[in-house]
């Protein structure tokens, strides 16, 4: 059976994996860029833009595994948009260029569906109104023998969670204050129970934390 | 000029220090000893009992700097006690025994004070309705040249932060979800623009962050 697998999922030191005020200039609202700047030097990151340098270490061996045996992608509607309720705009087609770094299908939680978009590089995006349990059904079905990815944002993570969905779960921790924004862990009293978890720091001041299967 | 610390103080990975319908028989709620685990082994709180031996390493080498230079400590009420508002037992001297394991003056803020208690071993309670500002001034002028330990509990210890009176702090992040109970982080937006954070894993699972002043 393929697993379904989060990674590189940032948080603040007090839960935050987003932070307050989405718009089309900022993803991540009042957090900035502040979440990910752990992320951006890495040979993973700078490789996904096409670069073939970037920084290799704790950081890097643990991002580079996101995408490693990945057969599809599930992302909630705020992933993908800054825009709420049904679509003022169709031609958006995510925040990532003509060419995004997932090279799967991508089924993208929406109660608004629209026809899929078929990108460079092997992305497709579906647009999908279901509960975790049949988009899962959908992108297992896309991956063949391949792994499903949980690409985030928080709610949508906190879903597959909740229903205990989730087999890997990578996590890492910025030490930041965000004070305000969306949060990884609500509603999820005594998750560890269900996993092993496995903790290293980095140089750039992130703690990784894995969550496997015992 | 002595220095503000705060030691040994433990959090879930969703920022609760402690759990939720504290008791005399439950100090910390809900959360039971599940925060503490990772302490209990050390050699550090093993000596606090006593014994002789105890478990050497990351753990007990980070925990072991609690009491090194301390000249006295503040503490909240709730940590002193589980009862609220006026004090139904006069009697009542804390979870600790006769010899409780400060061996200095304690300062406990309370909006009931009541006269102080002198106890084995040095430690002496004083109950006081003050500022963090003016406690800490109290505090400092007990502790002479040396430094002044902020004991908790999260509420105690957010004060001091939020006023910016706290020059290190050591947190302890336990890799469980707690779920509720008081908070640490609430209110303290941007807090890592006023300290220099490191952080290190132990083998017990949990992460290590020391705050200090750049």
């Amino acid at each position: 059976m393929s697993l379904v697998r989060v990674h590189n999922f940032s948080i603040s030191i007090d839960g935050f994996a987003t932070g307050e005020g989405q718009s089309l200039d900022a993803p991540f609202g009042h957090a900035g860029s502040r979440l990910h700047e752990w992320f951006f030097p890495t040979r993973t990151f700078q490789h996904m833009l096409g670069k073939s340098d970037g920084r290799v270490g704790v950081d890097d061996a643990i991002a580079g595994t996101w995408d490693v045996g990945i057969g599809a992608e599930i992302m909630g509607r705020n992933k993908f948009s800054a825009d709420r309720g049904p679509w003022e705009n169709e031609d958006w087609k995510g925040w990532w260029g003509s060419n995004p770094p997932f090279h799967t299908p991508v089924f993208i939680l929406t109660h608004h569906p629209r026809p899929s978009v078929e990108m460079e590089g092997g992305t497709t995006f579906h647009f999908i109104d279901a509960t975790p349990q049949e988009a899962l059904r959908q992108a297992r079905e896309a991956a063949g023998d391949l792994d499903v990815r949980i690409g985030g944002g928080p709610t949508t993570v906190r879903e597959f969670l909740a229903e205990d969905l989730v087999d890997q779960l990578h996590i890492a921790v910025v030490p930041i204050v965000l004070g305000r924004g969306e949060r990884l862990w609500d509603g999820l009293e005594g998750l560890e129970e269900r996993f092993k978890v496995e903790s290293v720091t980095a140089p750039s001041g992130v703690t990784h934390m894995t969550f496997t299967r015992p």
